[in-house]
C-alpha cells in the first residue's frame, strides 16, 4: 500500500482540505491540517497545496492522439479546403512525418498531462493503408506512461467506409481487440451512402458489444437528417447509452423549432455529443440539451497534425472557448464550462466516479487560481498534476 | 548613455543576432557573437537571450485600461445582455469598486507588460459622472511606470454623446489637453442620431487637430450606413489618416457586393478598424482590406471589468482568436496575425518606426518558439520583455 497526503488544496476554489489518496485511489478529504501521513501509510509522501485551487482531471473527450506531428520540426499547412481535401492530404503526407507511431502518440499524451488531462477518448484512424497499427501505437504509448493518462479507443475510418472496401472489417476486428467504440465519418457526404454506412456501423456495434462515435460535419438538415437516422437505429439496437455525436455542427444552425424536436429525439435516445467549440461553429443549444439528459463532452480534436497546426492539448483553453462561443458570463455558467472539462466527461471514459471524492482515481489538477470562473477565463498553467496517485507535474514542469 | 547587449536572439525566428541597445532604443544588429558591451557604453548590461525567438513589443490598438477590476476579489458578472444594458450596470456599480482609478490603471498596465505589450491605445470613459478623471488616472499610471507603457487616450464617451448634454464640452476639454483621439458611440442606436452624433466629433476633431476612434457595435446595414457617414465626413473635413472604426461587427455581415464597395470607400478615405476578434462576430474581410490600404489593429478590448470576465491582456491570444475565427492555417497568414500584434498596430500609437531595427524603441518580446507560426499557435510565456531598453520580464516574471 502506498499513501499520499495532498496538504492544503481548495476543491473547486471552496474550503481548504488535505486530501488523502491511498493506492492511487482518494480515500479522504478533511480540513486542511488534519490529514495524516503516518499510520496506515507504506512510504507516506506528502505534497504541499499551498492553498492552491483543485479540479478534478481533466477528461478530453475528442482527441486523435495518433496523427500529430507534436515535438518535430514545424511542419507548414499544406492541405486543401474542406474535408476531403484534407484527408487526401492527411494519407499522402502521413509517412513522411512518421505518422502514426507510439512515440508520437507518447508526445501528445504528455502534453495532455502537462495540461492536466488524466483520461481521453481518442480516434485512431483505421484505414487500407495503416490498418489497425494506428492502434497499437496508442496503446503502446499509453502502457508506455503506465497508464498516466487513460486511454479509450475509437476505431476510426477517416478516410471512409463504404466507400473503402475493407474498413467495415477492421472496424469489426478492432471492435473484437478492445476498441470501445467504432466510428464513422459523414455517412452522406463522404460515403454518398448514409443508411448504408449507418445500418454497417450499428451492425457491427449490436454485434461486438461496443459503442459507435460518429464524426459529422454535414451542415443544416442534412447533418439533421443523419441525427434522425442514427437516433432511429439507437433505438432499434438498444444502444441508448453506447452513441455518440462528434462536432454536429448542423445542431447549432436549425431552426429554433426543428431544434428542439431533434435535441427531444437525441435524449429519447440516449445519445451523447462531444465537441471542441470551433469559434466558426454555431453555438450549440446547450441548456436544451442539458434540459433532455444530452451528454456534452469537450475534446481539444487533433493537435498540430496535418489538419491543422493549432491546438497543444489544454483543455481548459477548449472550455474557455466554449464558453465565449454561447456568451456564457455568470459564475454558474463559467463553472459549467470548467465542470464539462472535467465532471461530465466521467461519461465518455466510462468512469463512474470522478471527481474530487473518496473512491475516485486520485486524478487531481492544482492551479494558482481564485475560484473556478477565474479558472476558466485565465487558463492559468497547472501548477501541480497528479494522475493515480502520482505527481507528474510539479511547477508546471512535466515529471516524467 | 546607457547601453545593453541582449545577446543570442532570433528575430522573427530567424537566424540568431546580438542586439545593441543605447539609451533606450536599438542601435545595431549583428550576428551572434559579434555585440560589444564594451567601448561606448557607460554602463553596459548583457542579457543572454538563449536562443529565444525575438518579436518587437505587442502594441494593444484598443484597450480599456480604466474600467478593470483586475488585482481585485473575483467580481460575479450581473449585468444585462447589449451594450446599453451593460452601460447603466456599470455606471451603476463602478464606484463600489473604485473605478477609475489610477491603481486600477496601472495593474492592468502592468498585465499588459507582463504580456509583451509595451505600447497601447486605450479608450477611457469621458462622462457626466466621472468628468475627465479617468483620463488623469491612466496618465498617473502610465507616469508611475516610467513610460514602460506608451498610453495613448482616446477620450471616450462611453454613456453616449448627444443624449447626454455636456459631454461635447469634456470631449472638447480632453482634446485640448492631450487625448490624441476623440472616441464615438453607436451614433444610431444610443444616441438616436447618427448625423448629430458624428458631425459634433468631426467638428471638435478638425479644430482640434485630434482624431476618432468609433465605436461601432450597430450590426448589418445599420452599421454600413454609419461607415459611409464617417467616410463622408472624414473626406470632407481632410481627416484621413486619423479615423478610426473600432469593432466594426457589420462589416463581415454585408453581402459581398456591398462590403467590396465600402472597403473601396474606406480606403479612400484612409480609415483604419480594429477590432477584438470576438469568436461570436462575422469574419472581417481582411485581404480585401488589406489590399484597399485599409490598416487593422488588435485590441484586448476591457479585461475583466463590468462587462465581462474575460481578458487576461494577452494580445497573442487575441491574434490567436483572429486567426481561428478567419481560419488562418498557413505560415504566411499565422505569421500575419503575429504581425497583426505588433509592427501593424505601429500607426495606432503614432510610432513611425516599430520593429526589431536600428532606431526603433528597444521594445523587445522573447518567446520559447519555433517560428512565428509557432508564437501564434501556442502563444507560449513571455520568457523576457525589455521595453525603452529596459528589462521588466524575465523568466515570465514582471521585475517592475
Amino acid at each position: 500500500m502506498t499513501s499520499l497526503l495532498l496538504a492544503d488544496v481548495r476543491p473547486w476554489g471552496g474550503a481548504a482540505v488535505d486530501v488523502t489518496i491511498v493506492d492511487g485511489v482518494i480515500s479522504d478529504l478533511t480540513p486542511a491540517g488534519t490529514g495524516r501521513t503516518d499510520g496506515q501509510r507504506v512510504d507516506g509522501q506528502r505534497v504541499d497545496g499551498r492553498g492552491l485551487l483543485a479540479l478534478p482531471g481533466f477528461v478530453n473527450a475528442h482527441a486523435h492522439v495518433d496523427k500529430s506531428w507534436w515535438g518535430q520540426p514545424w511542419v507548414s499547412y499544406g492541405g486543401q479546403p474542406a474535408t476531403q481535401g484534407r484527408i487526401a492530404h492527411e494519407r499522402a503526407e502521413r509517412d513522411k512525418y512518421g505518422i502514426p507511431s507510439a512515440a508520437g502518440a507518447k508526445a501528445v499524451l504528455r502534453e495532455f498531462l502537462r495540461h492536466g488531462t488524466t483520461a481521453t477518448r481518442t480516434h485512431v484512424d483505421v484505414d487500407l493503408g495503416v490498418g489497425l497499427r494506428g492502434i497499437a501505437g496508442v496503446l503502446e504509448a499509453a502502457a508506455d506512461l503506465n497508464g498516466a493518462v487513460e486511454v479509450e479507443i475509437v476505431a476510426f475510418p477517416q478516410d471512409g467506409v463504404l466507400r473503402r472496401p475493407g474498413v467495415l472489417d477492421l472496424l469489426d476486428k478492432a471492435a473484437a481487440e478492445g476498441a470501445t467504440s467504432i466510428g464513422g465519418l459523414d455517412p452522406a457526404s463522404i460515403d454518398r451512402d448514409p443508411v448504408g454506412q449507418l445500418d454497417a456501423l450499428f451492425e457491427i456495434a449490436a454485434r461486438r458489444g461496443v459503442g459507435i462515435d460518429i464524426h459529422l460535419h454535414d451542415r443544416g438538415d442534412l447533418g439533421a437528417f443523419q441525427y434522425e437516422l442514427i437516433a432511429e437505429r439507437t433505438l432499434q439496437e438498444g444502444l441508448q447509452g453506447k452513441v455518440n455525436v462528434s462536432h454536429g455542427f448542423a445542431l447549432g444552425e436549425l431552426s429554433p423549432a426543428r431544434r428542439t424536436e431533434l435535441v427531444d429525439q437525441l435524449g429519447a435516445a440516449g445519445i451523447s455529443w462531444t465537441t471542441v467549440a470551433p469559434p466558426t461553429s454555431a453555438p450549440l443549444p446547450f441548456r436544451e440539451m442539458r434540459a433532455a439528459g444530452v451528454p456534452i463532452g469537450l475534446g481539444t480534436d487533433g493537435i498540430r497534425d496535418l489538419w491543422s497546426p493549432y491546438g497543444d492539448g489544454d483543455l481548459l483553453q477548449v472550455a474557455r472557448g466554449f464558453a465565449r462561443l454561447h456568451g456564457l458570463r455568470t459564475d454558474e455558467d463559467l463553472t459549467y464550462a470548467v465542470e464539462l472539462a472535467t465532471t461530465h466527461g466521467a461519461g465518455f471514459v466510462h468512469r463512474e466516479n470522478h471527481g474530487l471524492t473518496p473512491g475516485a482515481r486520485a486524478d487531481i489538477v492544482l492551479l494558482d487560481a481564485e475560484n473556478a470562473p477565474d479558472v476558466l477565463v485565465r487558463a492559468p498553467r497547472r501548477e501541480v498534476v497528479i494522475t493515480g496517485g502520482q505527481v507528474v507535474v510539479r511547477d508546471g514542469e512535466l515529471q516524467i
